[in-house]
């Protein structure tokens, strides 16, 4: 998974050996990165490919960050006993030293990035963060604000020995009115657990992930989480009107107001959402929760054309309108390796492409209507050449799965390069082709899907081994191509620590640049969330 | 208008004596200033209502800001006839000194403010407009970036002799992509224009606004503006997927992407999204439109009691759903003003409130049954107690009207003091029952309406005259309230240079700190906007 989310100009290096494995974090960064300077070679291998090297025992262990990544540690202080001592008084009973607690959280759960943190907070109240965060910075001690650490990019975890500070504990509801339909919680909440509470009263979250069993509000706020919502419910930018943030130097700023309109100054809300935890903690949120919808259905429809494609996404946003609520493509690659390695039968014929189409709404009588009308008139016109349609769940979650479990197919399919990108819908599938050209027979497959619908496209390229030619054929010329149509080589996953040196794919430099005018205007000492999102500076 | 936009504590006076308006505002503000401090009279009356005093011939005229305002000029440069040969150098042609036009610009639509700019730039281009920026930024000249000059709280204007920036012949279309339905164009199209370009197309623009002949794009985002489709669409926060911006120093800040979902660093456009101006100049802009409704509905409904209203919104919204898109209410006094002035009829029975349910959507069949189910159940359970639906055009029109005239009305009916405030909806309607009881005979009418749907309360008090007793009775009386519910004292307007000393009531001093911190990091000579948003610091 790494080599794909890094740049082709950055120098790493997977090591299998152990001894490598005991290098301190917090001493050993900066001899670290002179070793990776002067000794830049490459071992492919299942280990490798996973970011593992073996312990002694065989048990695959994830290599630390420091000595994957040319990267220095800061010169931050170090947690001295004192440090602990004052935690403790802030905190009785939630500072976390074990060792076995500390390993679950200074490891990225795609288990691909290690921090070495000695120290991990909990703190159960937006004044406990304060006059953690308070201390921190009077002490120069960088922390890593983590959620659920469901992060794809490796922002969630401590790349060296940042202090964790956890909002596991920061839990609890706070209201939520059954009038307007908002919700304000802690930062803490588990996405699923606060569904299941407004979906009690009749509304659910704007929105969903694969990950909401384990991430957090504040975490999805943090990183301006996407999902599978967005088509219909729009962006958190929208959703979320208010939060409470903890600045750097423990300032609580509390814009946790309930307020569909305000325009009285400045939005600094906005200023914390997607900031990956780099700019302040988010405390709290409120949320604007829309009405649980009555009915759902999914077609699963195959396409002869991109161009029927898009067609079809035009059709029916004019003819399903409100009730459209996802609109997910997949090539026949995709469908192929679903069915060659998960034994997902494909129900329907074979076809260049296939459309998933969701609508969700108020009334089942008339959302089959819909539906039935767009189907019949995107058959007639040839848009659409075969398709099926699920209204009970159990069909409905077969129909998805087709859709959601095509990461695992891949994964059995060999070495995955992955990228997750946002195009112009026109140009949406010409970087697919383009590339099957261009990579010939050193790829196994080039295979896109993704939320057509949000213009974001998920590309991966399987091969039998990691390959240093075939990254190389890859990076830049992946990330120059979606420069090229003004894309995003971010669409949802945010930048962490993996992506922050391609930033400048997708922003010009005078914008990198007033982000960093920011990140000292609010963190002057950068102790929040280091070595992410933003690229090191020249 | 404008006492009722003024802080309690500011001291102003309307003048009606012709020589004060000959004061020069680049010489005489700092004098003036102390004039007003040292003689705290006021004249009430007509022209005092208006904001006007008379000139020799008695036409009405707007005094200038910085007499009847206690404001003093900030140390900028004064425009040079070098500074003029410059810009005709940027612009040739387009830099306007001629009183008459320069009339219409220095002067606010609703005639209560006027600044006395000498002269208006005119740009075509955002290179044109990064020069005029750099040479001001060089030269320490302020700026006044104007758009259709449609602003209610006095931000579009000068206040002294700022340079005007207008956007009148930035107009042009840049692209519409109609699958996506995304338009990009220059900040100075007129929003109603623009609307016309995408129903061509299929699309609508995602707001709307009673000022939508006049207003400019770039001036919607700037202040961020609510209106008509807010409920359904939701923010520009979330339909705003790209901004050029023009820096205070010349800079131009590429952020205009295409991109639903982009998740690169900091959402800068973010920070200019309701900025009044203030941080830099929008040039252009990036926003996603939403499909044209194929089929509308207004019902108008009597309520028995606010409770009703609030239940009315609840089971509209669980059961109208994705087709809902307005909930107003009035109150009976409302009703009665527009009668007794505008002679409109009353539609339904005679109640204590009034509700208007607007659906949109993609099937006149279908929206009609979701319709008449509301109906139905509000009806048989006693939440609204009779109501007429409108589907043709012209109905639909005379229903709106009931609600869109409600402020024509007020303003035959005396003086009016004016309130336009968030509140979380259980109290909405609790400060217009509290007022009512506090002010007594006082005044005439204390009346409530507007967008519940959005929780925007128009709270508005009318008297025979202009009192500065009752005035003494409302402010800071109705921010202090609004304050205790965490309201926003301004839900849609903004605060421009009118209101910029209340914004204290609705966010906390730290914020406030923050936001001078980001005007100093953007514009660190604070020559963008200037005596705007932000209140003078101490």
């Amino acid at each position: 998974m790494v080599p794909c989310q890094v740049p082709r100009w950055s120098t790493w290096i997977f090591r299998a050996s152990p001894q490598w494995q005991r290098t301190a974090c917090a001493l050993g960064a900066s001899m670290g990165q002179q070793r990776w300077l002067s000794l830049p070679w490459r071992v492919s291998g299942p280990l490798a490919f996973r970011g593992c090297s073996s312990t002694a025992l065989g048990v695959p262990r994830v290599m630390p960050t420091s000595e994957r990544y040319p990267v220095q540690r800061l010169p931050f202080s170090v947690v001295s006993e004192e440090d602990l001592a004052a935690f403790e008084r802030i905190i009785p009973g939630r500072v976390i030293t074990d060792p076995e607690e500390l390993e679950v959280a200074n490891v990225d759960w795609l288990r691909t990035i290690r921090g070495c943190s000695k120290v991990m907070l909990r703190p159960r109240t937006t004044e406990e963060v304060s006059r953690i965060l308070r201390h921190c910075h009077q002490r120069n001690l960088a922390v890593n604000p983590q959620g659920g650490n469901t992060g794809m990019v490796g922002g969630s975890v401590p790349v060296f020995d940042e202090i964790i500070l956890s909002t596991a504990l920061m839990n609890q509801v706070i209201s939520f009115h059954d009038v307007s339909g908002i919700l304000v919680c802690q930062a803490g909440c588990v996405l699923e657990e606060l569904n299941r509470y407004v979906q009690e009263r009749g509304f659910i979250m704007p929105l969903d992930l694969g990950a909401k069993g384990s991430c957090h509000i504040g975490g999805n706020v943090a990183t301006n989480a996407g999902g599978l919502r967005f088509l219909r419910y729009g962006s958190l930018r929208g959703t979320v009107l208010g939060l409470e943030v903890v600045l750097a130097n423990g300032t609580v700023l509390d814009c946790l107001t309930s307020l569909r309109k305000d325009n009285t100054g400045y939005d600094l809300k906005q200023l914390f959402i997607g900031s990956e935890g780099t700019l302040g903690v988010i405390t709290a949120v409120s949320i604007l929760c829309p009405p649980m919808p009555k009915a759902v259905n999914v077609a699963f429809l195959g396409c002869p054309g991109f161009a029927e494609v898009l067609q079809a996404f035009s059709t029916c946003k004019g003819m399903l309108g409100e009730i459209l609520s996802a609109f997910e493509f997949m090539d026949a690659e995709c469908m192929q390796l679903v069915g060659q390695h998960l034994h997902l039968a494909r129900p329907v014929q074979e076809s260049p492409f296939y459309i998933l189409v969701e609508t969700s709404g108020s009334s089942a009588e008339h959302d089959s209507a819909k539906l039935d009308g767009f189907l019949e008139q995107a058959l007639g016109s040839g848009l659409v050449t075969d398709g099926t349609v699920g209204t009970d769940h159990s069909k409905i979650q077969s129909l998805w799965a087709l859709r959601e479990r095509i990461t695992e197919a891949l994964s059995h399919d060999g070495y995955v390069f992955k990228y997750d990108i946002s195009l112009p819908v026109e140009r949406f599938y010409d970087l697919v082709m383009d590339l099957r050209g261009r990579l010939g027979l050193r790829a196994k497959h080039v295979v896109g899907y993704g939320h057509l619908g949000d213009g974001n496209l998920h590309l991966n390229v399987t091969a039998e081994a990691f390959s240093a030619a075939l990254l190389d054929a890859l990076e830049p010329y992946v990330y120059t191509w979606t420069a090229a149509q003004r894309g995003s080589v971010s669409a949802e996953h945010g930048l962490g620590f993996k992506k922050k040196d391609v930033l400048g794919y997708s922003k010009p430099p005078t914008a990198v640049q007033l982000m960093w005018q920011l990140k000292a205007l609010l963190d002057p000492q950068g102790i929040l969330n280091p070595y992410k999102m933003l690229p090191a500076r020249a």
